[in-house]
């Protein structure tokens, strides 16, 4: 049985965990933390869990998590990671994160991007980029995984094939991406109104939002060399999911049969990824509520580009299910354990 | 190994029985039926079950189903259901039919309120209203079961434990239900399109519906005598999930706490029934997804009248979910298997 | 030219007020009030009216709306207006109050259903309920308009005319109301969130809306007797929009098409509302962004009762262009200025 | 009196030109044609308009049309305007066309991108690309405009300052543009589904979509040699509304200042143009039901890449909006008339 504290558990991230760890038969969830709601039960604020789960929330302070967990789901508000991993590392837990920040291999770049002074850059040595599709041998052997974030999962994966096998320029890359709105979270602000969001939609965060350096860094890696790029999110009225529009300009003549073997091959064995045959596209509904990420591939011969649209559930393979499938590989249980349910489609 | 084929698979409600049984251990698909898209893939079709049922669809004639399948389920259009039935059950298939044509009890009040003549009639006796928490015991020893639909499913059990009880007045009896547009099917009209029901909400069929006539055939079996009432379904502009609002007059002054209690004892050992605690209303999000039904109760001193408020994902619960259930009970199955998926919230 | 202020102009009421007022050749907006905005250009806040309406916002103090404005709108959040409204009215302006504090007759109404002490009841004698349908004489006399609430001008108007004519029981009565989230206002809470609403729907404040007492106060005016009724919110995910299901039991057998000509006579000459010919349904879309009211009547002769299902754009018949519409007749301009816009079906 | 005819009336394009003329003073809408629905009142199928526009569907064959009407407007199914057009034109009609027929100068382009002969190529010379931002002279002079697709408006206008002033690399432009629903028209089909979009979104014609063509007609006018750029359609789960995301190389190290400036300066003067300052963005709330283009530049200074957010109604300054302003222009109204509403934001 494996002892599950969730930090943040009452944000859409950490209920995500929940609810997707609530019904394991080799998982007990023993610790549900939260600063706003301590001593009501889960299942008062996640109604939708009455009878699942309905132990209270507690406070989650680093004594009782680590005396109840044997690892530890940290979906905090910003900053919050990296003041209370460290105590939680040392402790000899296995910690889960879902913010930013434990992500990056060189701590200048976070500070960069984040505006913020890392207060425990020691850590990025050990930390591991829990993207299981490219890092899955580092994950197997780290107590600190650093979950990736929605739109760079979508984004990240959607493109590594071509940079590896050296046939995308690397300049010019353009990375379209559009988001539903769980991704700003569960907390009361007039922008994510209802009456804020539908029938609407806009780009926010162009030039500047912070996981285009986690998409570079991670590129850089599989190119070989330094990546710079646009990466535009939006925001659209739905609840869950993310579509990636990305552009590479080709470096070849290929087709895009060529490349969906390519892509294929490079992703022999991943049970989470679909490569769509030529002349299909992605659509959010066929991932929604799953672990899935989907990806089609189109050439556009006449300007030799490559267009590769690709989608996921922001919340799931985004966020609580790659955390869950990294808890997995971690443990030694079958990778999609709980994470099978199949897409929703309405 | 139980062998299950779905005639009307590419339906909506075919199409979520087929997701809810992919995956199932103790269950092959082994044909899925369709009009419409034979010698396809199911996945071409429902593009979210690639990889996970590539099935091709088959015209399903009695003879391959006869041989392929152990039950069938049939979520065919309206009066095709009567007309295969017969057969499949002279076979000796065990029959889960999603349709209204095996429903009543009186072959008249059919022909009345879906003005069509019945060509199986004698089948009535033996069809039994596949509603586990009231007919559990009959659904366990017949062959054909004749699933309910979806707005009944959501009003019966909120009402039931009332007249059970003979508190609640069998005359004023109204039921004010609003349903998701998966509701209207998956058939291409132009009030079904996105902007036809977005940012909108009617009416339909007020006063003429026919689940009028189920709810009344159940409610007048519960309450010991005849009721008539009024039942009005509503479009709304979601994709899954009924609320109903069910007025009825109270005979004793009683409070919600004792209702309440009431309504947990009728449904005692009941894992899809959630008996809200008085002040507590259900929301569809809390059972999206999911095979639960959700039920809240107002009592209104002032007036002397109960307000129960009742929700259900219309396709699960109110459909695909209950008709797995039913499946499980009859086969001798654990009746909650392949059902316990908590609901998703956002 | 009138000169107008706008109290609580950012709320959603207000913001939709000054909307409708921006373009007028007749009407000049002198002050928009708002709490939270001081100093900010409305426009930064509704940015769909930059350039249109850039005035920017101020406290609204007392002596500044007097001196600059002839007419002020209040659309102040719960319990502002009865403190403020008492010294804009002394000085001779003309107010129209979008809130609830001066729409009872009798102050223990008030009291009763909002809890509250009522610190200027000597006004519920001067104000005028702003329904101009039911009121409009007595409105043209009043400098101070009590505008109606969203659902109650939706539901009023639909029963009215049965129980002027003496057709409608005035017992047993029940109207269920459903509404879109600009309902709940703009102010920033987690229900309210798009993630929260959206695909989702639920009945609240069940027994105990205040808005229950207003209908009963006025249909009690039109039946002359007390009336007491069950009158149900819900929360739709849609922006905009009420649509009420009342169902009322018939003193007389009457067809749907002697009630449509009954209805069409009692709103002889009104502009604003629709009497749908018997057979036809109202949908919100039909009167989306325009002040109609939409009224279909079904008599299910069955049960002796009638279903009358109406219709409104909260935001303008209930509430912003209502009011308008109320200025309109106090100043006497034609009562249909500014407020013709067709409704927008998508 | 402006005589209007709309061919294609029942279409959502045609409706909303009707929508729009309705309740104009020095317009009198004579004939409404449709194959569908002839002998139908407009009201009925468009009910928002019972009351307003009342007027029976006719089948609007060519002598009807001119006999009754000094302008029409063809909202035609795809192919259709090339047949009757040539037979109105003839007849010395202004016709405004909503179609693709009329709008390429060189009727290679459009065979090669439609796919199909050109029945009447010598009307392309006549006719006019009916954006008055970029054509309004020659439209003052013509009887027949092309009335611009609804992303090409919204394209088109984002990016040409940009390469008028020779800052913008006419190389690696890139519009990634998404799509209410609308836009796929009013005709029943699946995808078109509320079900099959609602909480989904997909790329489609990627590489392929014919509007590609318009977009690089008009901005290789502007930039003065030849274009080709990647456009790629989206489509989101809202009723109306563009918004396209145009990135652009620079070639000179410019500040998002000075490219507002640059903006202002090209569109001075143009009443539905909205320039944002830098720093902020446009959201499709902005414009909706309103004639407005909203546009919003940000430079990426890391990259050396300006990325220029736009967004428009689809349905009005993508359609019948833009028509009915090439109407105002043709027939020496105010350019405005009829199109000052404020755009909803709610």
């Amino acid at each position: 049985m494996i002892r599950v504290g969730i930090l943040g558990a009452t944000g859409y991230a950490g209920a995500e965990v929940s609810r997707l760890l609530a019904l394991r038969d080799d998982v007990e969830i023993t610790l549900l933390g939260s600063q706003s709601y301590v001593g009501q039960k889960f299942s008062d604020i996640y109604t939708n869990l009455r009878g699942i789960l309905d132990l209270e929330c507690e406070a989650g302070d680093v004594d009782t998590v680590v005396e109840k967990c044997d690892v530890v789901f940290t979906a905090l508000p910003h900053g919050a990671s990296k003041e209370v991993i460290p105590k939680l590392y040392e402790k000899g837990l296995t910690v889960i994160d879902l913010s930013g920040d434990f992500r990056y291999n060189d701590v200048k770049v976070y500070e960069k991007w984040y505006g913020d002074e890392h207060c425990a850059p020691h850590l990025l040595d050990v930390s591991v980029y829990g993207l299981p599709e490219l890092h899955r041998e580092e994950i197997k052997k780290t107590k600190l995984i650093a979950n990736p974030g929605c739109y760079t999962t979508c984004s990240i994966l959607a493109i590594a094939p071509l940079l590896d096998a050296k046939i995308g320029d690397t300049k010019n890359i353009i990375i379209d991406a559009k988001s539903g709105v769980t991704g700003a979270g569960r907390s009361a602000k007039v922008p994510s109104l209802f009456c804020e969001c539908d029938e609407s939609m806009k780009a926010y965060g162009v030039g500047t939002h912070r996981h285009t350096s986690e998409i570079e860094q991670e590129l850089s890696l599989v190119a070989g060399e330094e990546i710079a790029l646009s990466f535009t999110p939006h925001l659209i009225p739905i609840k869950r999911g993310i579509l990636a529009t990305s552009y590479v300009n080709l470096l070849k003549d290929v087709s895009a049969e060529e490349l969906v073997s390519l892509y294929k091959e490079f992703y022999k064995g991943e049970k989470f990824v679909r490569i769509l045959d030529a002349g299909k596209l992605p659509e959010i509904k066929n991932v929604a509520h799953s672990n899935y990420i989907e990806i089609g591939i189109v050439v556009d011969k006449r300007l030799g580009r490559a267009v590769i649209v690709s989608c996921i559930d922001n919340l799931i393979k985004g966020a609580a299910g790659q955390a869950v499938q990294n808890m997995n590989i971690v443990f030694g249980r079958e990778e999609s354990a709980g994470l099978l349910m199949p897409p929703t489609f309405v």
